[in-house]
């Protein structure tokens, strides 16, 4: 297994589950690594504002340190998201797309960063990622994705994994429904989560391909994503109407179709009769392969 | 005067020198109002995310209870932006376009949001906005320009003054160039800062129309933006390439055209050779008048 990624045993995963502080591998005060993830009576507080009040203050404390960037790619609407810890320039690179990789390369060489992982939340069908030819333009990157997607990376990720960067790391959540090898990423402090395609703004992931099942990502986005505190921002890979982030407690209230109850929601993922993605004959199996033929 | 507007006269700006910290009309901290523009000796630390590392907690603390959301519209490239207090609900909008205003109106509807006021960084050649139109739609609401920009609002934005929304406050800073009347908006605790088509991300606007003048550009930037501190954000009012923010830091050191002395960028931006905009014929006479003719 990669250095950069911790992998939580069950005796670990309990233990953080009482002590939600701990030390990282660095000796710096973290989030508990493979945290809860289903507490128990969710808040519903009314007010949609007041989570993303204290996300943007008090709570960044566990934070200090870190950098964060949103990057979009317009052919494809996707969004990719640079994050590294400004000590050690520990960087991490989640969805890249192939067609921006010059863009990100630069950006990254200009800040001086050195990028550890780059990972895709899933085997996307809409644009090619760019992780395999970065990897042959940036000695040591690795490459990760989901171990369900089927796809072959240097890391495959399970639930309760951490990919760490300096004192920073995000942690894996499993979400199948869009695809069976989704997952979302989030962050030590619950403040931010990259939900792929599993939860999108005011919307999500088409369920009628590459193993989709809208009953698998109905249980998904409930149960691993709206269980995060209602200040979480929420990261996903896509938007199409020009909405740079939402919030997990917006999206528990506003979002149209996962308000619903599940049969509601299944009814209306079958009658969605989207067209099928222009790119997805070379998308996925490029995708399987970090979008190139690798050595 | 409008009463969400603070004008700050010479002497109270002379006070701000001294007193950094003030107590606003609803007597909560904030940072001094028509604060201190051309601090000497601006740092220049060599690493680009030093800064923004700590912009990204302990500096948060004056900007408690704020929301913030950047949104983007594709036709013309516009991010247009939203703040709110989360306490009192007051919010305002900064370079809403006319295409994306039922987008924008259902968030700051699902959101709670009283919208005070909608202000355009400048009276752009681009697109049409939308503040004419909302403020049908939105009563109390009030539009805002640069008062050199010649065009008609119902405030009229000079140096110094602030926009108030709750106990937050952007500071508006004249940066004619790009046009006459070009504004920057910095936030309260210099975090922030909405820089119009005077700064874009490793570029800026052209000056070959609306009384754009290259040298008066460089002038603007450099005095009133890199001034700035060089963790402070920089949200531009368009990107072409989808890069969502930077910072004063990096612009600083990475801009390719604001990085030059004064002649090589007056040479540069003589020869950019660009097509007009599409839309210049409708949206300048349209933006005069806030998008509509009003009654």
């Amino acid at each position: 297994m990669s250095s950069v990624v911790n992998r939580v045993k069950p005796v670990q995963r309990a233990l953080a589950l009482t002590l939600r502080l701990g030390t990282n591998a660095e000796g710096s005060r973290c989030a508990a690594a493979g945290g809860r993830h289903f507490p128990p009576g969710v808040s519903k507080s009314a007010d949609p504002l007041r989570a993303p009040s204290r996300s943007y203050c008090s709570r960044m404390a566990l934070n200090e340190g870190l950098f964060f960037r949103q990057l979009f790619e317009s052919e494809s609407s996707t969004y990719t998201y640079l994050l590294a810890d400004t000590e050690t320039k520990e960087a991490i690179l989640v969805d890249p797309v192939l067609e921006t990789i010059d863009r990100d390369l630069k950006l990254i060489h200009e800040l001086g960063l050195n990028l550890k992982v780059a990972v895709n939340t899933h085997c996307h069908a809409d644009h090619i990622t760019s992780t395999g030819l970065m990897k042959k333009r940036l000695a040591g990157l690795k490459s990760a994705i989901g171990k369900l997607s089927g796809a072959s990376a240097d890391i495959l990720l399970s639930e309760g994994d951490n990919i760490r960067f300096g004192k920073h790391h995000l942690t894996v959540r499993e979400t199948p429904g869009h695809t069976d090898g989704c997952v979302v990423l989030v962050s030590g402090d619950q403040r931010m989560a990259f939900t792929g395609d599993a939860l999108l703004i005011r919307g999500c992931g088409r369920t009628d391909f590459q193993q989709g099942c809208a009953k698998k990502l109905y249980e998904s986005v409930h149960q691993k994503i709206f269980t995060l505190p209602d200040h979480c921002l929420v990261y996903p890979a896509h938007d199409y109407l020009g909405q740079t982030a939402s919030t997990v407690g917006e999206e528990r209230r506003f979002n149209p179709r996962l308000t619903k109850s599940l049969e509601e929601f299944v009814e209306i993922m079958k009658n969605l009769n989207l067209p099928k993605p222009k790119k997805i004959d070379i998308s996925v199996p490029a995708n399987l392969v970090c979008g190139v033929h690798e050595d």
